[in-house]
């Protein structure tokens, strides 16, 4: 991804320090957080300085390499494992490791884990770009960006290939309460030039009504074997109102993230996450620092569904390193 | 409404003082404020303090009140009427007081235009309470409440009145980004001591289509000729998620808001309020003082439709002070 005119990867490893892009600070300040050991990576892990699970088994992996490389890979298994614990990504990243590792290799694993991760998102990236046509206006949900991959992003990886190969159009970026993610969605796609505005969740149906909306593109946690989608919160209000104004909704996730294990949408568990994120909002105070103010009045009660499941009839297509699969063809597709 | 126990109204007058809940402090914080004169009051129409078209038009009615009495009534329209320039309660409220004075019945005028408008919305409760059955849960959007309203509020009326007559019932308050007034919603409900839990815009489909509502109650900003509904953005999503998962979808509205000049929603203008509510939350800082915090990214451009028009053919019935009306037959009402 480009930030700043430059290539930026959400993490990477130089000279046996893992680097990453500080997502604690995003949007508001662009820093680059240093792990020097693997102990220091697995802290960022569990303090979210890196977030997104495909940028988080890069990180695990890379911390693999600083445990190995320090003569303790049954420590850093120990210390990495315990991060975050629910996060698929992280064990296939430790497994990956152990089996690849043959003793001296340690830095090349990690970087090939890094690599085949940021190639399914490219590849995500160019049979997606074709949806795009010129003048498009695009809707997305919550940042399945590059900062959440290792680059690239998985529904904003058909936008940034279009955009590499001169193509015009617009996105709307959906704040996505309760975490704002949306505001790093517009922060990416500003810093590729790709012209982008946010709008409360609110009024994305009020777009696509007025025929603001030509097609949707969102990311994916979960694709089960027929297809329905485990997203974040408020991606079934979008499929629905898309279908209800005839706008094409493509889901855009790499095959690691498919579970063919999970018959349909009816078997994945949908997480509650308490009210803080609900409750409390971050930002830029007066003072210019990073803060966070009480929104809800004292006493108030939440509920905070974390995803929610869209079935596969309100999907056009998923859009894979393989190419655009049917949501009823997930079974048959070979690559997997 | 009840307030820690006690009758209020969103505004009244006492002894030839204006007093009115101060709805910038809420819901964190509350207070009454006084308005000495038609001066103060018109002040407080401006700045919000008083916020609601049928709150605001009372407010007014009671400053024409101030301004009889000081023999200012000329000056005290010209002041007030400047005061919200799009809201029209506020020159019906001017119009109705200046119809009514006869010279000495200043006061009088003013508590029967605040009487009046109570009394319609008391009895969109007593019509609309019927639709509440025991143990339902309810969905609503923004404030719909006795706060903008000079009591019962409208799409709160029918759970309020469904209340007093002991019913169990349970409420979502959609937060309603970007103003967050389904925090009012919620802090009105839980003063009336009816339960509600405040949700993300993003969760209510969800709940929907997890069976987890059972009816949409919504207030409107203005209602045309052939049943279209303006009102905040995001109820039309709500609607089209209410019909796509067959729960029963309603609107309450007095007669004074609806427009039968206006043929359809496409003559109404939805406005663009720019991007400061998107971009700044206000709440409750650390050190415990009001304050807000910018969410979104430098540089970062909005889009902010304040409402959505949701057409005729997702809406049940709409609630007035003379009964459920079919959006098709309102241009048949009788009572307008």
């Amino acid at each position: 991804m480009k930030i700043r005119g430059r290539d930026y990867r959400s993490v990477w490893m130089e000279e046996g320090v893992v680097r990453m892009i500080d997502q604690t600070l995003l949007p508001f300040d662009f820093r680059i957080n240093d792990c020097g050991s693997f102990i220091e990576t697995a802290e960022a892990i569990r303090t979210m300085v890196v977030r997104g699970a495909p940028a988080i088994g890069a990180a695990a992996c890379y911390g693999m390499a600083q445990a190995a490389l320090a003569g303790k890979l049954n420590e850093g298994e120990r210390v990495i494992s315990k991060t975050r614990p629910t996060a698929r990504d992280l064990f296939d990243a430790i497994e990956y490791f152990k089996k690849k590792f043959v003793g001296s290799n340690a830095v090349e694993v990690a970087c090939a884990y890094a690599d085949e991760s940021a190639e399914r998102c490219r590849m995500i990236g160019v049979h997606g770009e074709k949806l795009i046509k010129e003048d498009m206006r695009i809707l997305t949900h919550c940042n399945a960006g590059a900062l959440a991959c290792v680059d690239w992003g998985t529904a904003l990886a058909p936008m940034r290939m279009a955009h590499y190969r001169k193509r015009k159009f617009f996105v709307w970026a959906d704040e996505t309460r309760p975490r704002l993610q949306g505001m790093l969605t517009s922060w990416e796609l500003s810093e590729e030039g790709i012209e982008n505005k946010v709008i409360a969740d609110n009024a994305s149906g009020y777009l696509m009504k007025e025929g603001l909306v030509d097609l949707v593109v969102v990311g994916a946690d979960r694709v089960a074997g027929n297809g329905d989608v485990a997203n974040k919160i408020g991606t079934y209000e979008k499929a629905v109102l898309a279908k209800e104004n005839g706008i094409p909704f493509y889901v855009a996730s790499p095959s690691t993230t498919f579970d063919l294990a999970c018959a349909s949408g009816k078997d994945i568990e949908i997480e509650d996450r308490g009210s803080e994120e609900v409750e409390f909002v971050k930002g830029i105070g007066s003072d210019g620092r990073l803060s966070r103010v009480k929104v809800s009045p004292v006493g108030c009660r939440v509920e905070n569904p974390a995803f929610d499941v869209t079935p596969a009839g309100y999907i056009k297509g998923i859009i894979t390193e393989g190419g655009v699969v049917k949501p009823g063809k997930v079974k048959d597709m070979k690559f997997i």
